[in-house]
């Protein structure tokens, strides 16, 4: 299992937007046939960060993810709202 | 939804005991009743560097994983074994 903790950081005047079009992201993400889930979540310590934490059981499912119609409108589309991008830290799943 | 984002970074010398009692401890963590899901993780960019996920429903099950009779003794098992503990990322889960 491929485990992806991406992060970003929101500025107060884009988060109305940036909430609408992740949350819809994150829904139709978590919807996929292929994937192990995908959490969207906002630091308790800072209202500007957020992280999408994803599970993608094969490289396959994960490749099938960013070939999805969602991902390639929504993904850029939350990007330009961000300070400086997504970063993302990949990991593979022990226990 | 809690959802508990904690890093640690472990010494090739330790490697081999870190492995097993962070194994252990994340097998008995998910079997909890009350957790959402506690995932152990390694980075696949730097083989020192491993993450727990864990979804605690409400403060509660997180309260009584803190209180369980395996965290009281693996954790602070594990932690002997990192370099500068555990760092937690606390975040609310939205989707």
């Amino acid at each position: 299992m491929e485990v992806i903790y991406a992060t970003v950081h929101v500025k107060d005047e884009n988060m109305d937007e940036f909430l609408k079009v992740m949350t819809e992201l994150a829904r139709r993400s978590a919807a996929e046939p292929q994937c192990g889930g995908y959490h969207f979540v906002q630091r308790a310590d800072n209202h500007n960060e957020f992280a999408f934490i994803e599970f993608w059981p094969t490289p396959d499912s994960h490749e099938a993810h960013c070939q999805s119609q969602h991902f390639k409108t929504l993904f850029p589309k939350m990007c330009d709202l961000t300070e400086e991008g997504v970063q993302d830290i990949i990991s593979r799943q022990l226990v």
